[in-house]
């Protein structure tokens, strides 16, 4: 459902350093985004969120509505455990307003796996999809690439692969509007020879299936950054590994870049230079706040898991990214590429008999 | 063996851009470590490769014996296809020279697949291991640790994963110098039910052998470039996909940083000054040719292989790696270490039994 508005449904509890981070997100994506005219709402403890609220500034209290929830799910709680004691919750009822078309979508820094289990029972899946993936929209000099899974099933079959291209085109579609996202299958090598059984399993898959995407083959793990393809499809052991691995290799570009902008006067002189110029700019690239956002594919309803130890800024990408889905076509890009994927098994299976 | 001059063996064929590369890369690699003494052996065409002596330095001319081959590995050639046809090629005879112990280490730039399986048939595998497996040195804030296996095995069991973390720790501590190196397993969470059934049985393996290293746990991705443990072990797939995507995210960062140093003048003159302070110190670390070599553990000899596509000065990198290994104390230590394994192996069996 898209609004002119967009509606944002927050899980005011989710992140490691409490309730503020929501608040206070709200606040600098209102500043960074003032033509959107979201609203939220924002579910968590009335006792701990209300003060907050009162300090905010006329903005963020006008466009805000506090509902109130008298538990919050855990960084420690197992997914099954959270499915099931966790009615009522902030992270449970965040999804209610989706699920009932109060809100366009969920955005939400708690525990990965609890969201994920929850989200199953409260939206459900997509016909056609057997389990969700979380994707990263990873930048690049070209725009962004959109990778997943990155991290939600850890151990995928061929099909799964399948499924995770479906969605992940759709998205690049309609989020970063590509008019025919390229997809790519993240393996070691770029022969047809290279790689596990079930990333050579996939590629035959997806060129046997017929669906009219444009797909590249196998792509390697320098090609993500290079954006190679709009869309990079692994299982989540792979993804997240990639992930976190590029994440500790920009820090580490970070921490050489200080030690070179601090190791004698005259570096020193050209980084306040620099400082005039574009390291500003460089500086937000590297800012793994500006990048803070994972979505989840394959409900009926969108889903933004944000890092569960950002800050305020950090938590304010992730609303943005909430905003940009809300006003996009996700769910109808994503259910006709579905159709197609159903369709391309049954004349499959008929052509078979 | 280790000798007081180092001699190095050389695939001069290998190389992507001929044997050009390896000729100049001796002669970068003399002029950086003038008191290695290093002499080498030059295995390739007699017919290109003696003209280009002919015009290199006096020291290069010096150091180098040339050795005619008639034959080489191509890079299309299929591992098993190479075995059969590739006697008396470059690299085999590269390889044989370490066998006779003519020279100390080899340096290769050809067929990772051709080398690795040429590898284990001319030098054979040390007892109590089963695979050989690749490493990468990456450079951290803290030094270097070491990853492997970053793409011999695309799939490996537990106890195979157990081997890499006994060759990884022998070689830190033989080539990086640590005294008693840590050792981590990449996996996609630290808490121990993350991840798939391979990296748990590996988690276990590990902490049932009572094999006396300082074994760590588990580690994530960002904590490669952190320098949170000096050895990572991993899967070829993943290990692979980490270092690829490592490389990538860094040639990512670099376009970022050429563009915000020339998007002003007043950025222009930042990065002038910066290039008289620590840029130049800073473009070194982010060579990728200043880290180029990759080690083959778990043979009866040391092999050092330098990517294909490389210059003659990233070829330097990976002879002076070689340098460094031909130094070491590097077959001792994995051979001490694997004599841990397999008395740890009998001693759990007869406890069994």
């Amino acid at each position: 459902m898209t609004r002119s508005a967009p509606i944002i449904s927050v899980d005011a509890m989710g992140a490691d350093h409490g309730p503020s981070i929501a608040v206070e997100g709200i606040g600098h994506i209102l500043r960074r985004r003032p033509e959107s005219q979201a609203k939220f709402l924002l579910h968590g403890d009335e006792a701990q969120i209300g003060p907050m609220l009162e300090q905010a500034d006329a903005l963020t209290r006008e466009r805000t509505t506090l509902l109130h929830t008298d538990s919050e799910v855990r960084m420690t709680d197992k997914p099954s455990e959270a499915v099931r004691r966790s009615r009522g919750s902030s992270m449970w009822n965040s999804l209610v307003s989706v699920k009932n078309g109060e809100a366009d979508v969920v955005v939400s820094a708690g525990n990965t796996g609890a969201l994920m289990a929850i989200s199953k029972v409260v939206l459900r899946m997509k016909k056609g999809v057997h389990r969700p993936a979380i994707s990263a929209s990873w930048p690049t000099p070209r725009g962004h690439t959109v990778v997943l899974d990155v991290g939600a099933n850890v151990e995928c079959g061929p099909s799964q692969l399948v499924e995770f291209a479906i969605m992940g085109e759709a998205f690049h579609r309609a989020v970063h509007g590509s008019s025919e996202p390229t997809v790519g299958l993240l393996n070691v090598g770029q022969e047809e020879l290279k790689g596990n059984d079930t990333v050579r399993a996939a590629d035959r898959l997806i060129r046997d299936a017929g669906i009219d995407f444009k797909y590249h083959g196998f792509v390697e793990g320098d090609d993500i950054s290079l954006g190679i393809t709009d869309v990079v499809v692994t299982d989540g052991f792979s993804g997240n590994i990639a992930l976190k691995t590029a994440e500790g290799a920009v820090k580490l570009v970070g921490h050489w870049m200080r030690e070179s902008f601090t190791s004698s006067l005259s570096a020193k002189i050209g980084a306040a230079f620099l400082s005039m110029g574009g390291l500003d700019h460089l500086r937000s690239k590297l800012d793994p706040r500006s990048i803070n956002g994972g979505v989840l594919l394959g409900l009926n309803g969108m889903v933004v898991k944000s890092h569960g130890g950002t800050d305020s800024e950090g938590f304010a990408t992730a609303l943005g990214l909430g905003i940009d889905m809300a006003g996009s076509g996700f769910l109808t890009e994503i259910e006709a590429n579905l159709a197609r994927l159903i369709a391309a098994g049954e004349a499959q299976s008929q052509a078979a008999q």
